[in-house]
C-alpha cells in the first residue's frame, strides 16, 4: 500500500511551505481564539453522539431518513438546554450536524417571528414552552400557489367575534401551504402567514399561531389536512419533512394573533401597526446569517479539493514542477496545472472575502437593530437593501462554486463520499428561499435609484456605500472616464481595485436610472422591463461591497491599535492581501466585458490585467494548503473521503467502498431472477 | 379547484400563439417523419412496460435501486432481441428509460470495443455471444490512481509462456480498477485495459477480454476480488453499480487480448499495430453520440421549465402583458418577466443549436470510417480534435442548463417531482468520463497550433473549419481589424456573426501560438503552463462551429434542392432564423469581453448589441410552447409534475406529494420514541 503513504507524505509536504502561522489565520477568521476555541468544543459535543454518526446517511431513503431526522432534532434540542447554549453555539452545532433538521425553523424562524411580531403578554406565554420544546413550532408563509408575491397569499383568517375566534381557511386548493419546513412530521404548532379578514374587509396578511397538532397524541386537529411534500432535488434536504396544509374552516382564539404591531380589539377593530417595515429586521438577521453560512460551505469545499487535488497525481510533467526534485519519478499533483489552480484559488479568496462579508453584515444587522430599539429607522433601507443583494449574490457563488470544487476532482468527485455532494444539495434551495435570487435584487436597484436621485438633490445624503452615484454626477466627464492603471502592479492598489468597482457600479446605475426614467419613473407599469438591469447592478454593488469589506478587514488585522482579536501577524498580513487582490482582480476578470464596453479599460489593461490574475493565483500555489487548514474544519464536519485533514484519500475511498451494504453478498440480489434467466435464454454456455 | 384549470387554460392559450407548424419543426428537429416516428414507438415500448415505471424511484436507497437497474437491464436486453433493435433504436429506448442502468456499458463499449480491436476470428467468438446476452460484458479502464493518464495504468498482464497465458495483476492498491459501470453486479466479462508485458519488457496499455464471474453461479472467479464502489453524488446513477476490482495473479488465455491491430504470438513476439491512432473512432463514436444526447436533454429541462413558468403566476402586473386583456385580474405569468426570458430563451435556441451540431458530428464520424475502412486517415486528427472541443463544450453547457431551468422554477424548482433534479445527476458526470472536460480541450489546442503552422506554410492545407487561422497571417492587419457592425440589423447578417466568432478564434490561436512557441514549442515540459489558454481557444473553437452547424442546418433546411427530410416550412425557417441569431448572440454577449479586450467591438457596438439580444429574446415569447412542444418529447419521459403537456402542475404537483410514504401515517414515525419524550420532558402541558 505504498501509494497510500505517499497520499499522506503529499499532504504533509504541503504544509511545511505554508509561510504563515495557520492558527493566527484561524483566529482571525473566527475573530480571535476564545470564538475559534467555543466553535471546536461545540463541534467536538456534536461528534461525540451516536446519533450525529454521518456513515450510513447515504443509504437512507426519505422515510429512514426524516426518522433520523427527528432523532437528531430531538437530541439536538436537550444539548442546547443542557448546556444551555446561545444562537451561535446552535448554529455551530447546525454547522457540525451538517444537514437540515425538522427543528430548526423552530429556532430558526417560529421563535424569532413570536419575538419580534408577538405583543409582550404572547412573548410571555408562547416563548418559554417554546424554548423549553413543550412546543415545536415551524413557519408556513409559502403556499402551492405564492411564495414570492407575499400580498396575494389566498390563506384566510376571518374574525368571528361571536366567539372570538379566528376561522382560519384555505380558500382554493392553490392556499395550501407548501414547503414548510417541520410541518410534515414534527410540530405542534405553526405561525401562519394568512389575510386577515374583519367583516368582509381585506387587511391583508398577517401573523398567527396555529396548534396544528395535538399535545396528547400529535394527531392533527380535525380541520386541518397536514402532511409531506415528497423529496426534494439531488437528494437534498432528505431528513426534512417539508410539508403543506389546508384548513377548513379550522378556528383558533383571537389572541393568537400576534399583536405587537397590527392589532385587532375584542370588538373587531383593527389597528395598523406604526410604520410598515419595521417587521424587516428578522429578514435581515436571516440573510446574514445565510452570508456567514456560505463562507462555511464554500471554504468547506475548497479544503475538500485542495487536500485532494495536492494528493492527486496525473501525468508525467517531469519539470520546474517545485516537487520533482523530492519526488522522482512521480507524476504531477494535478493543483501544480494551472488550470487547476486558476479554477481553484480564487475561489479560496472568495471564502476568505466570505468570511469577512458575514461578519459586517452582522455588524450592520446590530447595529440596524439597536437604532431600531431606540425609534431610529435611518439604516433600514440600506441595511434591508444590502443584505438583499449580498445575499443573492453569496449564495448564487457558493453554490456554483460547491459543484465546481466537485468537479475540480475528476471522476472521484463523482463519488458520494467526497462530502461535496451532499452539500451542494444543501446549498442550492438557498437560492431560492428567503427571497429567489432574481426577484430579491430588485430591492437593491430601488434603493440605488433612490440614491441616484439624492444624488442630485442632496449629495450629502447620499449613505456611504453608494457615494459611487456622485461619480457620474457630470456625465460628459463620467463617459470619458478611464482606469488610472499604467503598469502592471497598479492592478495591486486596492484603492484603485475600488475606483475600478465603483466605476461600474456608477455606469450601471446611472444607465438604469435613466431607462427607468424614460420609460415613466419606477412606480410605472413597466418597473419589470429592467429586471435584467436590477440583477446586474445589485450584483455588481454586492462585489464592490465584498471587495471593500475584504480590503478593510485586512487594514484592520494590520493597524496596531485594533482589537487584539482582529489582528493578525504580518505574515497572514501578506497572504491575506495577495487574497484580497486576487479576489479584486478574479472578479473584474470573470466581469471583464462591464469595464471595456464602455471603454474604461483599454486592450492594454486587459492583458495586464489577466496577467496579474495569473501571476497572483500561482503565488498562492505553495499557501493553498495552509490556506485551507486555516478554516479549521475537523474531518467530522467535512465527513470527506477525499478531503481528510492526513490527506489519505485511497485508502479512504476503498474503506468507504467496502462499507456499501451491496457487497455484503458475493452473488447480486437479483441474479436468480434476472440474470440467470437471460444469460441462459439461449441455452447453456460453456467457455 | 379552479386554479388547476387555470394551468391547463394557459398553457392551452399560450400555444394558440404558435405561428407555425409544430410537426415540421419535429421533423426538422429529428430528420424527418420516419424518424419522429420511430422514436416514438420505441419510447412507447418502453412506456408500456410496468417494470420502466418510474414512480417509486425516488424512494428506493442505492440497495433497491441496483436490484431495479438489474431487472430494467435484462428487460432491456430482451426487448432488443425481441425487436432486433438496432443502435440508434437502442439509444432511444436509454432515453426513453432515464436512467443508467448495469448493461449500458455491455452494448455502449464492451461490444465496440471488441468490434473495433478484436480480430476476425475474435469478433466472431465474442460478438454472437454478447448480442444474445449469453455474456455480459462492462468496459474495464479507469482505476483508483488513473483515469485522465492512460500511459500510467499499473494493472499489468505479463505473458506466461509455459501456459500461453495472461497473468492478470493489480500490482499495487492503486491499480484496482475503479468506476466500471456493470463490474459490480452483473457482468461475467469485462475489458479489462492493462499493460502488456513480455519477458521483463512493457509495451504499455492493451485490451483483454478477462471473465469475472462464473457462468455457472454468477460467484467472481477466484483471484478477483470485486465490489460496488458505493453511492454517487445527487442520488445520481443510483440504479448502476459501478464497480472496483483487484486481480491477483488472475490467469486467462493468451487469446483474450484483443489482436486486430497489435499482436503477440504463441512463442511470445509482439507485433505492433501499423497506426498509433487507429483506436481513435470508438471514441469519437461515443463523444459524438454525447451531443445528440445533450441536445435531448437540454431540450427537456427546457421544455419543463417553459411550460411550468408558463402556468406559473407571480405579482400583479396588469400592463401590456399581452395576457391581461384574456385573463383580467390575475397576476402575470413569469414566463413574461424579461429575466425569466432572458434565462430561459437562450437555452431553447442552445438546445435546437445542439441537435444540429449533434447531427453534424454524427456525419463526420461516419465520413471518418468510411475513409479509414479504405485506409484514408486524412480526417482523424480533425475530427478527434472537433469531437473533443465539442464534447467538452457541450456537456458543460447542458449541466449547467439543466440545473438553471430548475433553479428558474423557483421554489417548486426543489421537488424531486420535477423531473429535473433527477436529470441533472445524470448530466453532470458526463462532464468527467469520456475525457474529463479541461484535459479534453488540449486535443483541439494542440491540432490548432499546427494548423497556425500549416497557414504559414502551406495555407491551402488548412482544414475548413480552422481556416480563421489565415486571418491573423498578416499580424499588422489583424492587429487593427475592427467589427464590421455599423448598424443594429447588422448583427442579424449571419455572415457578420460567423467572422465575428473567426476573428476571436484566430486571436486566440494566434496568441496561444506565439506562447507556446515563445516557451519552447509544444513538446517542450512547459506545455501545462498553457492549459488555461487552451481552454479558451477550444470552447471559442466549439462556440464558432455550433454557431456555422446551426446557420448551415437552416440554409438546407431552406434549400428547394435538398432532401425532403431536410427541408421546413417558411414559417418554420422563420422562427429557426430567430433562434440562430439569438444563440450567436447571446453567445457572443456571454463572452463579451473576448471581443471587446482586443478592441474589436467598440462601445456602440455592445450597446446595440446587448439591445438585439434582448429584443430577440422578447420576439421569442409568443413562440416559446410550440418550439419546446416541438421537441416532442411525451409525458412518460418528462416526468415531471411541472412540466406535462397539459400544464396542470399544482394538481399533479398535489397528487404527487400525496404517494409520499410518510404521509400513510397520521402519526409520524419517531413520535413516541423521539417526540412525545422531549415534549413532556417539562411535565404535562395544557393549552
Ligand atoms: C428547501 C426549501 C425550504 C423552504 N422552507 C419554507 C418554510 O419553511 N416556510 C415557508 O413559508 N416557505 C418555505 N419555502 C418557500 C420559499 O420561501 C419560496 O419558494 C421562495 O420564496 C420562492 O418563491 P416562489 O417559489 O414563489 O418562486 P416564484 O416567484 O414562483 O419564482 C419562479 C420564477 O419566477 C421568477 N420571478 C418571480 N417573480 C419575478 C419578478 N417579479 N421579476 C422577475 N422574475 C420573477 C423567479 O426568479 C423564478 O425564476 C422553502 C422553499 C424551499 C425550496
Ligand atoms: C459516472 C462515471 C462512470 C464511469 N464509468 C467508467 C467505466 O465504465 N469504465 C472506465 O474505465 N472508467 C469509467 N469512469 C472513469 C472516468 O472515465 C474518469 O474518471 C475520467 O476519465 C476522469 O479521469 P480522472 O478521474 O483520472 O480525473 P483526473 O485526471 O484525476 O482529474 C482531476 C482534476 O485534474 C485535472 N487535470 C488532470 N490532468 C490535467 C492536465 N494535464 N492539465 C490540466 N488539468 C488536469 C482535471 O481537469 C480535474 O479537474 C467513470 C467515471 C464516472 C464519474
Amino acid at each position: 500500500m505504498a501509494q497510500t503513504s505517499q497520499n499522506k507524505k503529499d499532504l504533509a509536504q504541503a504544509r511545511t511551505k505554508t509561510n504563515f502561522d495557520v492558527t493566527d489565520m484561524t483566529n482571525y477568521l473566527y475573530g480571535g481564539p476564545a470564538n475559534v476555541e467555543q466553535r471546536r468544543y461545540i463541534i467536538d459535543l456534536i461528534a461525540r453522539e451516536p446519533i450525529f454518526n454521518k456513515d450510513d446517511w447515504p443509504w437512507l431513503n426519505h422515510t429512514d431518513a426524516v426518522k433520523r431526522g427527528i432523532a437528531m432534532s430531538t437530541r439536538l434540542a436537550e444539548i442546547k438546554m443542557e448546556h444551555e447554549l446561545n444562537d451561535l453555539d446552535f448554529a455551530t452545532m447546525v454547522e457540525a450536524i451538517d444537514d437540515t433538521l425538522p427543528i430548526l425553523l423552530h429556532n430558526g424562524a417560529f421563535i424569532p417571528v413570536i419575538n419580534s411580531q408577538g405583543s409582550d403578554e404572547q412573548i410571555e406565554k408562547w416563548i418559554p414552552l417554546a424554548e423549553k420544546y413543550q412546543i415545536i413550532g415551524c413557519y408556513a408563509q409559502t403556499e402551492l400557489g405564492h411564495g414570492s408575491n407575499l400580498s396575494q397569499l389566498e390563506t384566510t383568517a376571518t374574525f368571528v367575534q361571536e366567539t372570538d375566534e379566528w376561522e382560519i381557511n384555505s380558500t382554493t386548493f392553490t392556499a395550501a401551504k407548501w414547503w414548510i419546513g417541520g410541518l410534515g412530521a414534527i410540530c405542534t404548532h405553526a405561525v401562519v402567514q394568512a389575510k386577515l379578514i374583519i367583516a368582509g374587509k381585506d387587511y391583508g396578511a398577517h401573523v398567527f399561531v396555529v396548534p396544528i397538532r395535538s399535545l396528547d397524541n400529535h394527531k392533527p386537529f380535525p380541520g386541518i389536512q397536514v402532511g409531506d411534500i415528497g423529496p426534494k432535488a439531488y437528494g437534498g434536504f432528505n431528513k426534512m419533512e417539508n410539508g403543506f396544509a389546508r384548513f377548513n374552516k379550522y378556528r383558533i382564539p383571537r389572541e393568537n394573533m400576534l399583536m405587537r404591531f397590527s392589532k385587532v380589539s375584542r370588538d373587531g377593530v383593527y389597528t395598523k401597526p406604526p410604520h410598515a417595515k419595521l417587521s424587516y429586521g428578522s429578514m435581515v438577521l436571516l440573510r446574514s446569517v445565510l452570508i456567514r453560512q456560505m463562507a462555511l460551505y464554500l471554504s468547506r469545499a475548497t479544503t475538500i479539493s485542495t487536500r485532494y487535488l495536492t494528493v492527486r497525481r496525473q501525468f508525467n510533467n517531469p519539470t520546474k514542477r517545485n516537487d520533482t526534485d523530492i519526488n522522482p519519478g512521480l507524476e504531477t499533483q494535478v493543483i501544480n496545472y494551472p488550470m487547476v489552480q486558476n479554477r481553484l484559488f480564487p475561489m479560496i479568496a472568495q471564502s476568505y472575502a466570505l468570511f469577512a462579508a458575514g461578519s459586517v453584515m452582522m455588524e450592520m444587522y446590530i447595529g440596524l437593530m439597536t437604532g431600531l430599539s431606540s425609534g431610529n429607522i435611518d439604516t433600514l433601507a440600506e441595511v434591508h437593501a444590502t443584505s438583499s443583494a449580498l445575499k443573492s449574490y453569496c449564495t448564487t457563488i457558493a453554490a456554483a462554486g460547491a459543484e465546481e470544487c466537485r468537479k475540480l476532482m475528476g471522476g472521484h468527485g463523482y463519488s458520494y463520499f467526497t462530502g461535496l455532494a451532499h452539500m451542494f444539495a444543501s446549498i442550492v434551495p438557498s437560492n431560492t428561499y428567503e427571497g429567489d435570487n432574481y426577484v430579491l435584487t430588485q430591492q437593491m436597484a430601488r434603493y440605488l435609484l433612490k440614491e441616484v436621485k439624492t444624488a442630485r438633490t442632496t449629495p450629502n445624503k447620499v449613505t456611504p456605500y453608494s457615494k459611487y452615484v456622485l461619480l457620474a454626477l457630470n456625465r460628459d466627464s463620467f463617459a470619458h472616464a478611464r482606469c488610472s492603471v499604467a503598469k502592471a502592479e497598479d492592478w495591486l492598489n486596492p484603492d484603485v481595485q475600488l475606483a475600478v468597482f465603483e466605476h461600474r457600479c456608477a455606469r450601471l446605475a446611472t444607465e438604469l436610472s435613466d431607462a427607468v426614467d424614460a420609460a415613466g419613473g419606477m412606480e410605472s407599469t413597466t418597473w419589470s422591463d429592467h429586471n435584467i438591469e436590477c440583477y446586474r447592478i445589485s450584483h455588481a454593488h454586492a462585489q464592490y461591497v465584498m471587495v471593500l469589506w475584504f480590503i478593510q478587514s485586512i487594514r484592520e488585522a494590520r493597524n496596531p491599535e485594533a482589537d487584539e482579536e482582529c489582528r493578525a501577524s504580518p505574515e497572514a498580513i501578506a497572504i491575506l492581501e495577495r487574497l484580497s487582490n486576487l479576489h479584486a482582480l478574479h472578479t473584474i476578470q470573470t466581469n471583464l466585458a462591464d469595464f471595456t464596453e464602455d471603454a474604461y479599460f483599454n486592450p492594454s489593461q486587459c492583458q495586464s490585467l489577466r496577467a496579474q490574475v495569473k501571476s497572483l493565483v500561482a503565488s498562492i500555489a505553495d499557501q493553498a494548503v495552509g490556506l485551507v487548514d486555516a478554516f479549521d474544519h475537523p474531518d467530522f464536519l467535512l465527513a470527506s473521503a477525499l478531503g481528510a485533514s492526513d490527506g489519505d484519500a485511497y485508502q479512504r475511498l476503498w474503506d468507504k467502498a467496502q462499507t456499501e451494504p451491496l457487497n455484503r453478498r458475493e452473488v447480486c440480489d437479483g441474479y436468480e431472477e434476472y440474470i440467470r434467466p437471460l444469460l441462459k435464454k439461449h441455452g447453456e454456455l460453456k467457455l
